[in-house]
């Protein structure tokens, strides 16, 4: 793993680290953030002139203390920036002492195939094992979060892995609400912006899925977050949040459908229409210090 | 004046707006921030579920109450967007119930003079007149944000022109600065971070100057805020943060050579270094909030 760039930011440290994935087959890139005082008196102390957990004046993994860990997957044609750059999460990581790690939504570069189509192929992960070719040889999104940038993760950074949460954005939304159900132990919080609630049902999801996984239906439910929570409800709580000026809301994210199937199976779900809010980053801006704590009142607990 | 883009962002909202400016000869964008709660009860209601304000809804003008202004000058390179995008001022703006303006940070298109440099020409105006050629015809930056984008400012948004203040980053420090020291009745709060705060004697500065301004350096000084500040020092109390690990801080920026200027002319003056912090927008968004309360404990006082 190299370090490719490191900031300090509200008293902690965001970094950025390239490594080469086995399961991708390219060097993928991901972002941390480190709230401040891991060194000293553990995340309590988030005095913000604190310095440690900066790697240029400490070791990347401080002597004692560790913090929980929140996944924050990211939407179409993303990458680690967006949500780091434009969410503003850093402040209310530091203020409640997580870290917060963001992977990049598909494995990319020349060797990796990808398509004209912003929904498809680089940037277009769906965080899932893709079947087909030319796809499988690449695109095992699911597996590398879960497994190898996990690993990776744990062994390098002062995160807790019994505290683990997961949070997304559209695509991202649909990450985290189907690796949360698949893995109810592993992310014990999960919550939602604007996610795709019902892949299998929508064209975003029915392209996405007969492109990787083929055309047997069969073979998408395991990635489909309606399918999976009527199969294997969770004793979490899941927060979903979606704008009422969302253009996608209706045709592609379909929060209805999800809202019906949580019911149906007796999950336990929050989900708020937020008026007047699109699907961008203002949006999220605006919610994700909810997301964070929605997290923190269980892993914090 | 054009609508280009608004969204929802806190309650309030956030709109980007295309004018043909006269002085600068060019189209020019700027962006506005305004919180929630101006068309029912005035910015003490800030409940983040109200539509109002945002111009999809309601007049751009509400019908009552005017909120304080601060402008937001930006860097070289910027425009409206980075601060919009990257600092998380709309949370503060919000619960404080003051209104921001980003202006651009020079005349632009291909019918205004430009250089290939970073550092001169579109992107790097310097607030100032610049009476050289090829610049004077379009470079007008500090008439442009005083006179011409102020009328109309206060003409289509809810913003009382007594109560306002300037803040800026950089290249955008040193706008703010001088702009209070030339107009401490308009500007009543002033604020910077990592200002270039004595252009005449860094090579930012001594480029920029030759290039707009001319050889003679008497014409130089009513736009550094050293000499500026010597002559005519404010009643307000300037805040300004640099970061340590700024590479700009010693070769461009020069903040020792402003706290002396203060000192000699009985300025107040609280300069902060900011141990670990560079010269990026991480560093911006980190203290920024303290720089809008700055504004707000004079401008809702």
């Amino acid at each position: 793993m190299q370090t490719v760039s490191s900031w300090k930011s509200f008293g902690g440290t965001l970094s950025v680290h390239e490594h080469d994935s086995v399961l991708c087959r390219c060097p993928m890139q991901f972002a941390v953030y480190t709230p401040p005082g891991l060194a000293g008196g553990g995340p309590q102390d988030d005095s913000r002139g604190d310095v440690h957990g900066d790697p240029r004046d400490a070791p990347l993994r401080p002597s004692t203390g560790t913090v929980p860990v929140i996944w924050y997957l990211s939407g179409l044609t993303c990458n680690w920036s967006n949500v780091m750059e434009k969410s503003g999460l850093q402040r209310i990581a530091a203020r409640l002492g997580v870290m917060v790690v963001a992977p990049d939504t598909s494995p990319r570069g020349d060797a990796v195939p990808d398509d004209e189509a912003y929904d498809l192929g680089q940037g277009a992960g769906f965080y899932l094992s893709a079947t087909q070719a030319p796809w499988s040889t690449h695109y095992q999104m699911d597996r590398y979060i879960v497994e190898e940038l996990s690993e990776l993760v744990f062994s390098r950074f002062p995160g807790d892995p019994e505290r683990q949460g997961i949070m997304g954005h559209s695509m991202g939304g649909h990450g985290a609400l189907t690796l949360h159900l698949k893995h109810p132990r592993t992310y014990r919080s999960v919550s939602a912006l604007s996610p795709i609630a019902a892949p299998m049902q929508v064209p975003w999801g029915e392209k996405a899925f007969t492109s990787y996984l083929g055309d047997e239906q069969s073979e998408w439910a395991a990635y489909d977050a309606c399918e999976l929570v009527r199969k294997q409800p969770s004793a979490a709580g899941i927060l979903v949040d979606t704008g009422d000026a969302d253009p996608f809301l209706d045709e592609q994210l379909r929060p209805s459908l999800f809202i019906q199937a949580c019911e149906a199976a007796g999950q336990s779900l929050n989900y708020r229409m937020q008026p007047g809010y699109d699907h961008s980053y203002w949006f999220i801006a605006s919610f994700i210090e909810d997301h964070l704590e929605h997290h923190a009142a269980t892993l914090l607990e």
